[in-house]
């Protein structure tokens, strides 16, 4: 899954900042933050430092160091996510429910399995399979980080008191300069998938060949202002621009705009980790749905790119913008001609399914990716929570598609005009 | 409601030992243990403690003490249970979900309304309604000291590490002199209801004739030993023993033995506040519904008594046992040959219904008790959990048929035999 | 369970003309809608008749008839509604889902049993126990010929082309006459129960003594027009009058107004099984919940009557009335001064329990009334749906309190004022 | 959508032909058979009936023939699958409890919506557009005749007397000559979706280039003896082969084998439309769900085959095969070395989205297959109760992954190993 190499201080400063960068995430977190879940989507903050010290120890420790003692058994069970090949995980959806191991007991097990880790590194033998479960890691690691955002989100959110997660100072952000427009893309038989010699997950290889007809794609996210011409236009009234499932599900759940928008008076206001705030038109509309980010392109008569169209275009580009380290932890207004990575998860029209020739990875970590495919679309260029150096043009991220917590936004395409 | 007098020390006296022992109930538990609700039912200790002192502050400071300053202006929603009068409560089965207030500002809550409350009393004009209001505070906390125990207990029997509330030396206690037997009651025309001059809930009055023929009533609560010959006749596999009601609800909900009953091997354990234990088969069997108490006392050939049979035999005997202030919280084996108060709560053939003549209280607080009569069954007695203190022979408890978390257990009742 | 007797004559007309009634119930009826089952309280009225004749093969045939063949084996499973001590019944929310057997079937199956009962009748030598079976056989038939309209009312209403069961001329009934005013009655220890030489069920005995304060009891039900006053002035929207069961299921349920009240534009309308009808303000209100006509009482500063109230002063009455013999299925207005059988069940406040020292019938039969004994309110009079023949004071009618497809109406009562 | 043409009497003959058959499929069922509804996903006979005639009402006579009247205005609204653009479709979990209009007005719709269709056609001057819906309205009235015999089948399934919807002899048919094997089809780039003269749905369009790497197919689906082998593995025990949704699905719904398998004693016995059978080990497995389907293949080291690489090697073979005309509504052991058409619809591994450049059907009609393009796999090649002249090697078929009373069975693929 990735290239040969010895262990080198590079890896241990990435173990020591990775690792010391999630217990960052969480200093704004009051002890009682840190035991709740919301719904069952999201987990408990606790949970997400106890599951990523669980996974080296699971994948590392356990395995490769003689006389590795536990911190404590019942962990082993406790944070276990999803991998039954290592045992029955304790019920995702009950994760809000344990009082016990405490906030504190939780630090002590980081503190502990990183001690452990270090001495493992300093001496064993089989360096080159520590190095890659260690990347995996500490991959798996900076996914948590994300979710531990949005997750802690929608825990405040739904607290009447809408508590702020991190005061920012509210200046509106206005980038008025840049107009959304369409790039052009002609017709070309092009490469998917990683090619390099860095990290990559399983579900991003192997690089294969797309025929793609010419396209274009929009060079920014869709905006608030232009999303509210959808809802004020009836879109959400409005069967014809849904596909039958989303249909079903607005009228389900109710929707009536994206996640975190609440009407006030005449107003539209959005909840942010930096508490309720006025809607700025100007930013990138976050946190709707697949089914929204469908019914908005057809609406504009227009579609979702597919993550070949998505990946070939975006390969052009630098990966800079506004990502996790930013500690803005909120989508901002185009900062410039093309804004594809950071900011917003971008909904693309393609199914999250494996790639022709597809392995995963051997043994409990090919529950990793692979058993996640049915039922999930593929969204592409990561965001405000996510670390920068996690981001790839090749790397595929996936939600159900009536999911909504994540920061997940839209771009558009549609089919390339002739020229 | 009750009787009229000046405030006086004794009251002063009841509302700092009382306000301090809920205090004492939460020693044990550590920060994120007052987070947590394990089901609907259950609400976080942190939710109790806050609660008890809304009651205080929503039903006397507010219209009592003149200039006073909310503690915190979202407590008057966030810690309303379920007085319409006052406003639309939190809901109910979202209690566990807030992490804020944190535990700490709970705990300068109740500070701030104590001290309050002693300013109030100091320098109010109004004494008669206050002392009034102020009493009922207190039956109101104590109620809810037992219901911090009961929740305490089912939160922490979900946690698959069962943590221990209160160790205590695990002696087997055996009090195997005093065998169960039925005493004989003549038919009456009896009075039932409270009489007296101390504080008594709106349900308990008015005190009122019933006709009672003659009957037998049990000594003692049934035992573990006599309820595990129940189970090991297939009382739980069999419906003819059970209402249909009942039936239903054991299959849907698999019951197979009381609630905190765990087979291990050929072994039965019970969780209590202690831990896990080893079934004591001298103990009054505990945590059963209204069903199970009904199809046992049906496969025994009898019947559970009426509330007016088991008030019209208990006012004859003395209100001590083992209650809350024994800090033992478990039932315990019959001590004397009239095991009457404490212990465990007794499930009653009564529906919970006004007495003729019933009058809630005025104004919100007449939602304590009146509108919840409906689907439920009394219970008499008290329990180990219950203060010794709250317990009177016309007491009316009550929960719905199919619960089973509340410290509740069974005594027998047959028709008289002819003598 | 009913008194010795020689089989007669009167019984086999009984028989021949109980049994017809059913099916000329059934005339207005086509093939389709005997199949249907609109919620999971209906039954197809298919089922009803198949049912009704399973008892008499059941109890009867089987166990008295020598040589006796089934019909058909699997209606042994198929027509047990509840009888576990008959074997496992098939589940009741799936009896709309079986196509076979046909009506015609159905049909046979009768006449079938129907020659085999004569044959039984004109041949046993056990007269004594066969004649109490039949009759408890043709009460039975009895209290399903009003679910069958009950069932066949509530299967057209969710058709949205509102079948009509059956057409009445519509003349707007008014009687103006009859204001409703209050009976007193005064303090009294009276007997309750049934008393008598003729059939009665297990659950209306013993008879036994009740103590009743002085109390009044409205002469009549209450109208449409004195609940739309209530509904009118916010009853629906007002916590303050609800119990807390019925306030929660108001709000599940989305009621505003009792159940076939339809809102068009500014009128109401009800569908009937003559149609959907003009609300006529003359008609006692009909298809209300206990919780409805408690909210209601309570709002008029009354209460609803208890079960022994409203027994002894209903004895005092003719038992006359608009019942099922009518053919006008629908309730009148009041045509007597004295409106006390017929036209509506009337909710009381008394939970649905057994008398003191109830005992059921013997073997399986006992599972006929005992089992049902918990979370069901009492109700008394019978209804226009109700044969005639079928109703006693002490009969004891019961629903769940949320229930309102049977035709259930609402008298007043309230403590009696010194005179 | 297809090619031009005047109207001829191939189509006139075929909208007789077709119309015919589907009442033909219904001769077996007796009057109340058709108004059941087993479960939301099936549909009551009796509304397939009317809903086919529904389509050519809506979408043919309202629009062109010239003072058409309804035949009953609420069918508008009954019959009305899911077309919002015609208004809003009666529920359809709910078409199961609606006796009218009965089975004869049905068969009177169909008559009277026939002999006006056939006034349309006799005297319309619009021929192109009639005749392009006259062939979808076929097209549709096929897929319905499959519909049919699904959901009759599960209609039967759920009567515990499981009945027969016509009698077959019971040969055992035993075609052991043709062993399974893979074909070996080399890399190459293909065209996939509709390329001919003829009626095609919209989303078999456009036609358009894929990349296949070599792969191997499977000759035959996967038997009985096949399958059962992954279950005696214990397959149903072992979370290793199933993707996270489909061992969800399994545990949730208890799966133990294919729907319509129930293990009698130590044998499997099936259910088919020929009643109750014993498990023909060689007959190809039907009624899996996808999840299923996938969790086969990597049990056997394979995959499903793509939607291309399936279409790529079908279009070699002749349409032929045990399809609806057959009369045998039931799979059958391979009678040919490439089993392809017939017999059993194919889950590929590909989710049913939009070609490139997709476009809808325009108007309504748009409804017809692209709002279904979300959480559904696609399926391949008909089946026992597909008509034959209904399938091409371009038709998509879509069921959601878990759904199983669908015809469907396996076909296994995998890479191409180096020749």
């Amino acid at each position: 899954m990735f290239t040969e190499s010895v262990i080198d201080e590079s890896i241990l400063t990435s173990f020591s900042k990775i690792r010391k960068q999630t217990l960052q995430l969480c200093e704004p977190l009051v002890n009682e933050d840190y035991v709740i879940q919301s719904i069952a989507d999201v987990s408990p903050p606790k949970w997400h430092l106890a599951h990523t010290t669980w996974f080296f120890e699971t994948f590392l420790l356990m395995h490769h160091l003689p006389h590795y003692q536990f911190f404590n058994k019942s962990f082993h069970h406790l944070f276990n996510s999803y991998y039954h090949g290592i045992g029955e995980p304790f019920p995702r959806a009950k994760r809000g429910l344990l009082a016990r191991p405490t906030v504190n007991e939780v630090y002590q097990y980081r503190q502990y399995v990183d001690e452990h880790i270090i001495q493992l590194i300093n001496h064993s033998s089989e360096i080159k399979r520590i190095q890659e479960i260690l990347i995996l890691g500490l991959q798996h690691e900076q996914q948590h980080q994300e979710l531990l955002l949005m997750d802690i989100k929608h825990n405040f959110f739904i607290d009447p008191t809408f508590p702020v997660y991190r005061a920012v100072e509210n200046k509106l952000l206005e980038n008025a300069h840049y107009l959304s427009a369409f790039n052009y893309i002609s017709a070309a038989t092009v490469d998917i998938g990683y090619r390099g010699n860095e990290f990559y997950y399983d579900n991003e290889s192997p690089l294969h060949q797309c025929i793609l007809k010419s396209y274009e794609i929009a060079d920014q996210l869709v905006t608030n202002q232009e999303y509210l011409e959808f809802i004020d236009a009836g879109g959400y009234q409005n069967p014809e621009w849904w596909l039958a499932d989303g249909w079903e599900m607005l009228q389900k759940e109710q929707w009536q705009a994206p996640l975190y928008w609440q009407r006030e008076e005449k107003n539209w206001r959005i909840f942010t980790l930096n508490g309720k705030q006025n809607l700025n038109l100007r930013e990138p509309v976050a946190h709707v749905s697949f089914y929204e980010a469908d019914a908005y392109a057809r609406w504009r008569k227009c579609r979702l790119p597919t993550e070949a169209e998505w990946e070939n275009y975006a390969r052009t580009q630098a990966i800079t913008g506004n990502f996790l380290e930013n500690n803005y932890f909120h989508p901002k207004p185009a900062e410039k001609t093309q804004q594809f990575y950071g900011d917003l998860w971008e909904w693309t029209a393609s199914a999250y399914l494996p790639y022709p020739g597809y392995q995963p990875f051997s043994g409990a970590l090919g529950e990793y990716n692979g058993k996640f495919m049915s039922n999930q679309m593929v969204l592409r260029g990561g965001s405000c929570v996510t670390p920068q150096s996690h981001i790839r043009p090749s790397y595929r991220n996936f939600f159900q598609p009536e999911k909504r917590w994540q920061f997940s936004g839209i771009r558009l395409a549609r089919e390339g005009k002739g020229r």
